[in-house]
């Protein structure tokens, strides 16, 4: 059974034991809570793709591993040709869902791992790569969705892990047995956690030996003894509890973040990555850092398609599809765009191989790529809600249009072109405000600039990667100047 | 008794008998509802300023008209002084509520009219200057708060009123009498108008001789007989309900917007300003549309101080407040919200006093204030999200902070800076999200995009008035060209 | 006689008897030089306009210290309104140059000098402000253009003035006799510098107690033994040799810098402004900078709406004025130059009262005015530059345009509409070219980048006048933080 | 000899009997004149790095016709991997010329016509491919520059080539004879015309029948009898003539434009592509123009290299490298240049075989890759301006630097550091204000504006290809719109 149907997924979920809570209390079933559930759909949706053979060659592999073929998400890249496929994957699911489908961070952690293992391996004799092989092994068979954990509180951003006044502010280890380690900490902003079957904790900061507690990875199943999660809140996430479809804009798919807190957790050998080799936390970091900016380069254009088609749509609703302002900011929101997935796939068409044999995107054009993803939905979305109109968040609720006395006031009122319901042109408006301003907003604006690092952390890659002295000498060279 | 105090205020608009229905209900006591009672919070700022000596100057004047001390926002402006005035009143409101307080659409409607009545009446013999001096004076008396009604449903935005498929869709005279005339339509977006006592109601485009019906402007009292609303949503309106004061981010202050239908609404003759002069509509659409314009360089700096403070604070409260770039990032929101006041005092210091006596803000630098307007919110947002990080969104709820079991656990690690409560640092990134992607964000960024005509109008206007011809002439004669 | 004539102006000048090397070699006769001249002939417009009636308002002013009419460029600003004019006569005469005219930097270092002398001198009980009134009101009476000087070599720009490895790489006295003192040094970039009558020269940062002999004010005349200068180059400065009226684009008016060097030149005691007392050297350059920001809101506004015209007069000619995407840059061009101009006024209307009597600028607004001049004119000649099509620089000669056999097939190769001449045509981009990349384009970029101080200049200031506490505070008290 | 020494291109080329005019004069010895040599030594630098072992990878093929190694400009692209290195060769020579090495354009004509001519011949039975193939063969061998010129005068731009009244102002043929046509015209702005020995022409313009002898294609040698040239004007362009290797920034290369006038040439037969078929010029410009839109996306970004690490040289030599936003502005420029180059690769990447068999870019993405390139460079300059700092433009001449009295004055007060020389500093200054201001901004600027086609040409390609009507369906499904 290397590749599960939706149905599968659902129910695999539905059968773990996780901890999870929300507004002060326990969910009992995450699976079937209004608020939870589109996330847990976007996920699943990974599964259903996988299983259309229009799209075989985008969502699932052979795996060199297993021989067997396996969904795309639990692939290790062998190729450039692997990476741009995944890029493309992104794009397709991000269309499809119009929201974050949560599974690239297990692909992204996955291959981070499998490269730095083997390098840690290498200088130190440990068996980490091998630990990792079999997780991946495990992960790949069942089909299993992984979420791949990295930022840490941080508490005082600018003192170190060991120097925070509460110790816990970065994930570490508390107690070294035989047969394992036991862990403290939490891990901030986790996206597809609780619809993952386990989680691949990494650190989250480049480290010194004084941090060697915290230099730890390693992957444990979600519903592991001493994990619980809080549910954060999102922009009109109780909308959902209302009873309306309309209104919330996207009512099947969506994305939700958590807190997962690791409460002395245990961690048996086997399943340990890195433990204590500080030097290593950062390559770790960077390389994961890496592929997940590359990510927002598919991800992130797919919504933008979405969005792109929603203000097109508007627009004919609106009467106004030949305006030529019109048309020129729907020209200008596909240019941005476009240049967003220029960037993912030039990271990936300039890949290279690492020496445990799998490929890492280019680091200088997976930032830069990175980097423009926190520009350039906010004036996507800008340009949508300007082609929407004034009436895109004003508009009235569902309950008004199906009210017997109010609805046909609003259908007579909020009508734009004679030949569209009013029903549809509310239906596309609440859309655009779902992804501007909504639950989706979090996604596509707010994750937009901080999933992955935040714009200053790129800048400082683009600072290490962009080779200045090098530039210098052409510079001297065409000036003649000597030295 | 020209000024009233904020209390009397409130009693005076729960005298009301307004009809208003939201979520498919009407609403009994709009005064006590949780959604609506933070936008009515907000004008009543602009009675409870109006009472403190050190802000006298700035929210009242002497009206020439009745002798008395009165609001400034009832007040027609007599000067570029006044114009200024009204500008940083505005930023003050802003900077108080951090939100809209809508109070200057009513104020923007009054100077309008003012000009405009008296050069129909000049051209036609008509009587509406006398109608609409009569009228604000019984508003300057009585310290009410006036709503500006411009903005129709519009339907089809290709074609001209007479020719919608249902005429309703522009506002329109359905009865001639010979003691008023009865009109039908409706108005959207109306912001202040639950909060309001009266409203003045103005076409919204230039008109020609076929629209006669629909070249119409009047007062009538808010809760005439055929007027009704229905309460537009907003993102996140519903958390309004959900007890909880933190989660919402600004709890005391907001706006509201809102479709008020004419039903068949009976306007006595004392109270019609406009009536078939269809030539005259292009100029009160003009004359509004530019004090408003003008309005966006105030209300809209006072509230993006609120997020530069909000944004400052969060980088306190992360332990980062010297790192150059946030210290940078802080200094562009600056820039960007001062170069915004600086159109609004432009505008205003190169205003020009009208046929009627009052003063016109100038209408070239108006539209460009207004058309920054629609662009730099937009980037200060993206900047205030950067700094507050990525916990601004998926921060958890007021309940599990509250929580026995989960406080601490969020206590624990939602803590920035060790010196600061937890629960400070999630109230200041709650205010950034209200601004961002809240109740609010329909203020900071819809309205500014889309208030006071979207983008495209200001641009049509800075066309019309930017004089190419002149210029042409100036590159001529440098060049030496001789044509 | 107060006001000269621009003739009587051109023969002041030729009187002077300036140390001027150009290519390594002495000028005998600026006058005439033909690089020189356009540059002279700008200045000369401050003359001429004075001359004309309809623009005796904006371009003089009744000294209240003479009683006379004057030259506003040597007024001291006595209201809001004369700080209005300052910057109405500078876009004024942007406009009928297209170049930079030199004479504002006296004019700015007239007021800072006013102001900043009386502090001095109500601390110290010296004789600066005395002096410096008693210089003003010959330069008033002789209607005579000054340069104002601040810009230092700087050398290592990590070090202060008294750190440098060469003491002289910042003006310094070097000997101080009972008459007066000596200075050495030099001031660069100084555009008008060689068509001034005059210089006051002054520190060009802050300064601490080790600095004691940098921080030195004092006005001398041009020609004052020890003085001599040295032209920069300037992008096609040459072209102005080829004999071709044609190809520099604008023939009459220029601008140029030059090094002014002071090799040990005597400054008699009642020349002197300052004079060691350190504190004051800060305030003296804040003032000065503050006005010469604010000087940019006019001058370039005033040579943008020349290249705003010959873009539009280009697409005449090209045959697209009507193509949307044409009238849309042009008035995107409209609104960033309005922009522009918005922020000059504002930080004028916006100014207040001195200590002396004069009116300083809004010191905020004035600093957010220039940064925006570091930004708009590059954009506003890109779009000109998009506009005018590729011919604008690989047009051919006006050799080639006047050869017999080349000429016919310039003709009729490089025709745009029929009915417009080549010649026309080829004018109007050489115009374009010579704003954008020729001579001119040294004032309209370079200097709206540096000039007056570059980009983090203003913004240091931006950060220190933006009043953050202030704003964090209305934050706190709109999320209700209780530290 | 498939491979020239870059010795022996120079003599091929002065073996050619061009007719060159520049200033009204015919210039007898083109390869030696000193205004046109530099742009001569950038197309030099094709064939010189052509013989390097280490760039023979980037710089080299073997040609499946000839089954020799030729230079990779003569080349038909046989993968998407020829793509991409076409991009990484263009960005090679970018950095070692920092000028346009011009030899792209018959790179990119090669490409175009091979699977153009091939479906003309598929529809018509023509024998343009094997005409091509024939020629295309020719200059494989003897490693031939080849100039593509496409851009016809267009006179009045709203009119077709038919509608025109001078029939000239686009190329067409005047007369058919049995062994060829007869054509006249010109072609504009061609950049490599002077250094090449075969052009190869293209109609500029989708065309109607009515244009029938508009449509034409073909290769002639660039002496043919009847073809002349006028060299376009440059900014600085006589400065070359002024014995100043320091003053001009970059003494070594260049590009230089020239009007190219078809005077009744003649074309056999076996050198026509196209003749007629009016359909397939729309199909032969897009795919030129595709092919020339991604090089932008590698030449510009070589060039970029040079001016940002001319930047940060010049902000080492002002002792400000470590300044907190000069870093900041040298990542940025580094991160607009990458997105660039991402382009570039990522159209390349994305490439699809054509009927024909050789690759295509993708058309969308290469025109995204242009639009940006009408962009960033120019705010690339800027930053590269604001952080050289105000002496970029006005340092004093070589002249002036190498006379004996003034000499040591420059030396002195134009030094930055102590360490550098103030000669070094002044180069590279030069070099930015070449770059930015100076004849490479001809190249660097104007070219990235309207080379390959002005900004709205790349907007209606992006339009066309950026299938709106799936993003719609996108949006319909997510929103549960049914129509």
């Amino acid at each position: 059974m290397a590749l599960m149907t939706g149905t599968q997924y659902i129910e695999s979920i539905r059968k773990l034991n996780m901890k999870i809570y929300m507004f002060g209390k326990k969910i009992e079933s995450p699976v079937d809570d209004p608020i939870l559930r589109p996330s847990l759909n976007s996920v699943r949706m990974t599964y259903d793709l996988a299983q259309m053979p229009e799209y075989e060659d985008l969502m699932t592999a052979i795996s060199p591993e297993t021989g067997e073929r396996i969904n795309r998400f639990t692939h290790i890249h062998r190729s450039t040709d692997d990476l741009i496929r995944k890029v493309k994957m992104q794009r397709l699911l991000g269309q499809k869902t119009a929201a974050c489908f949560q599974r690239c961070v297990g692909m992204d952690a996955f291959n981070a791992e499998y490269s730095t293992t083997y390098e840690i391996d290498k200088k130190y004799g440990t068996k980490y790569h091998e630990n990792f092989i079999k997780f991946m092994k495990y992960c790949q068979t069942n089909d299993l969705t992984v979420d791949g954990a990295m930022t840490d509180p941080k508490g005082d951003r600018m003192l170190a892990p060991h120097q925070q006044k509460d110790p816990d502010l970065f994930l570490h280890v508390v107690e070294r047995r035989p047969d394992g380690i036991v862990v403290r900490g939490a891990k901030a902003h986790q996206t597809g956690a609780i619809n993952s079957h386990e989680v691949i904790v990494m650190p989250t900061i480049s480290m010194s030996p004084e941090d060697k507690d915290y230099a730890v990875s390693f992957a444990v199943p979600m519903d592991a003894e001493g994990i619980f999660m809080i549910v954060g809140r999102q922009s009109c996430d109780t909308r959902k509890l209302e009873n309306t479809e309309m209104d919330v804009g996207n009512s099947e798919f969506g994305g939700v973040e958590v807190l997962m807190v690791f409460d002395n957790v245990f961690v048996p050998n086997d399943r340990i990555f890195l433990n204590g080799e500080t030097e290593f936390a950062g390559m770790l970091v960077e390389r994961f850092a890496g592929y997940h900016r590359q990510s927002y380069g598919g991800c992130k254009v797919g919504v933008g398609d979405v969005l792109i088609g929603a203000a097109a749509v508007a627009a004919d609703y609106n009467g106004v599809p030949k305006a030529s302002h019109v048309k020129d900011k729907l020209i200008e929101m596909m240019h941005l765009n476009e240049t967003l997935y220029c960037c993912g796939i030039a990271c990936s068409a300039e890949g290279n191989k690492t020496e445990s044999g799998n490929y890492m995107i280019d680091l200088l054009l997976a930032n830069v790529c990175k980097q423009n993803v926190t520009r350039f939905p906010y004036e996507i979305a800008r340009l949508a809600e300007d082609i929407a109109g004034g009436l895109m968040v004003p508009a009235p609720s569902e309950a008004d249009l199906r009210d017997p006395k109010l609805g046909p006031v609003v259908e007579k009122y909020f009508r734009g072109v004679a030949s569209v319901s009013t029903e549809n042109r509310l239906r596309i408006l609440r859309l655009i405000e779902n992804l501007t301003l909504g639950t989706a907003a979090v996604g596509y604006r707010t994750e937009s600039l901080h999933g992955a690092g935040s714009p200053q952390a790129q800048r400082i890659m683009i600072s290490r990667q962009g080779n200045l002295p090098m530039k210098k000498e052409l510079a001297k060279a065409i000036a003649h100047v000597k030295e």
